[in-house]
């Protein structure tokens, strides 16, 4: 499988490379982006897309535009600007400009600053990777522990594998990592409408690591709760606030009510770096409004509906009345009593509370500086 | 608005004219089917469907191929078992061949057997547009007792309105007299996947109705639970077991568990030939599993996916990866004790109850037999 991002220096000068999302499971194709603005499409079309990914490209590109003598703080604004909720990307640029900044006062000069914001990119790159493996051990951990049977089903949202991630991803990761010890029975893959990432990008996953996996549309998974189906529910995060609160992909919220009402499991995997101690609680998430089109008009791959060809407003085949008006916000927020369990490369929180939250929050920016 | 279905007498012959609703809204073209064939055909596509008119057209099913000299048995037979899951076709079919039978048993020849056949299904096209117009009044009146500030915020799932009844339908109808009203705030439509019908055929009559509407993917409900922003849940119903327990569209249970968790009232509105009083309970209703290309492909129109034609198994475009196996139930089942009331013709039951199931029933056959 190619790998999601990429750092290359070719002749022409340092680019970074993403495998093009929006044209999975189709295609495999590579976008390369020789500057910012083009990073900063890639980001708003989803061709990259993944908290912790957003914070690797977020990295990434701070490096770009300094190697190529480019305006930091205007590439660092535009980067973390691109896309609203997921934390991670602002963090991900944090980190490369902070880095930049810092051997820039040290006298590095630019160039030295230059290499010290890659040099950051990369640390980042490698620490996702890490926090990955560990996700995937402590969660496949906490299923063992709460699902003694083994066996397990298990049910995820979204698209949460390597192609969010440095390493094998969040959620994901976890199934995988059952999976290779012969305890995954069945991954239930919500196909996760609008841009359908679970369909196009968790099934192709799913099946190039040969897992036994079955799509669904969203609104099915209701069905397998009542009949006893779902051991668990798995999901990632794209920003957690102080209390608790999960903001992930829309759709995510009604998992966690159906979980509660089946008493089943419903466990988000997510790196530290996806706690934002900032935002005190659910209601101070800020959600993304995404275009009522992407509801109203039906496309094979997202990235025809965002360069704006073919029939419809956003260039899709209209499934709607002319004019329809959609709600269709990105993300929807999970309060932390209908968590069972956050696992993050620290370990596992339960009960998910503030000073849970609080505690894992001082013990990651303790790693981070070491 | 062309009606939905149509008896017609041209010099060819007696023929059943369908509004093709899977060319909706893009286009208004009608289907004549000249024999049960034809009419099987447009059921299992979904060219025609609902349960209130798949009851109306399987009783002039019967009609048809009595006036036209067919086996009535066998098309009563081929009817009936077009979709396992609506009762309302079994019964409508059942009205009709009835008829027919009594007619021969009383010596009225094959003809008048045919002319009665016919009236039955007149009938039984008349007794749905009474049913429609006595539900809503129902409907209405039961929400402005459990809502009675007005102002009323409805969601809804799939298509319930005039293009599956002989009048203005069951759910929709009355929100529709609550636009009438005027006090319907808004209608949040459920796009209800995997062959959106919400956003095909329910925006439609919201938009021809000039109601106040929004479209959303069924998975975003929950946000708007969360955000206050749902007075109440109207929904149809396919069959509705002895028990109350309701079979509806896929979708529909995980809103009866958020309309719980949220405090909501949910609420079913059908006519009373929707319950079936020889299905004890939930679990005894048959569930019909669908293709699997309604989920690995899209398509505008679904009658592309039923012809085959096109590059996917199915004839859509492919958005899972090849071989990806779909879990595809068309219905699910949503408990009495989750339901808050049931708006028939008859009148509101509330708590729905295997006893108050019982004496609507009873209540039912006199008037049907009167």
């Amino acid at each position: 499988m190619l790998p999601s991002l990429r750092w290359e220096e070719p002749p022409e000068g340092p680019v970074v490379v993403l495998l093009d999302q929006t044209r999975l499971p189709a295609e495999e194709v590579e976008l390369v982006c020789t500057d910012v603005p083009a990073l900063v499409r890639a980001i708003q079309t989803l061709a990259v897309r993944g908290a912790p990914l957003l914070g690797i490209a977020g990295a990434y590109g701070v490096a770009l535009a300094a190697v190529r003598g480019y305006d930091v703080d205007e590439a660092a604004g535009l980067l973390a600007g691109a896309r609203p909720t997921a934390v991670n990307l602002a963090y991900g640029v944090r980190r490369a400009a902070g880095a930049y900044r810092v051997a820039l006062e040290k006298g590095e000069g630019r160039e030295g600053a230059a290499r010290a914001a890659l040099a950051e990119a990369r640390e980042l790159h490698r620490e996702d990777a890490d926090a990955s493996a560990l996700m995937a051990g402590h969660g496949l951990g906490l299923l063992d522990e709460l699902l003694p049977g083994g066996g397990h089903r298990i049910l995820t949202h979204c698209n949460t594998g390597a192609l969010v991630s440095g390493g094998e991803g969040t959620a994901f990761a976890v199934a995988l990592e059952a999976h290779r010890a012969g305890r995954l029975r069945r991954l239930w893959v919500d196909e996760t409408r609008p841009l359908l990432q679970g369909a196009r990008l968790t099934a192709y996953e799913a099946a190039r690591n040969g897992m036994p996996y079955t799509l669904l549309t969203d609104n099915a998974a209701g069905s397998l709760f009542a009949a006893g189906e779902v051991d668990a529910v798995l999901i990632g995060a794209d920003r957690i606030a102080a209390d608790g609160s999960v903001a992930n992909k829309v759709g995510s919220y009604p998992l966690a009510v159906l979980a509660r009402y089946h008493h089943v499991p419903f466990i988000v995997v997510a790196p530290t770096t996806t706690i934002d101690p900032r935002t005190p609680d659910g209601a101070s998430i800020e959600v993304e409004q995404r275009a009522g089109h992407e509801v109203t008009e039906l496309t094979a791959a997202p990235q025809v509906v965002a360069s704006g060809m073919g029939p419809g407003v956003g260039g899709g085949l209209p499934v709607a009345p002319l004019g329809t008006q959609a709600y269709n916000p990105a993300f929807d927020v999970t309060p932390p009593e209908l968590v069972t369990a956050l696992v993050t490369e620290l370990g596992v929180l339960s009960p998910v509370t503030g000073a849970g939250i609080a505690e894992l929050c001082a013990r990651s920016r303790q790693v981070t500086i070491s």
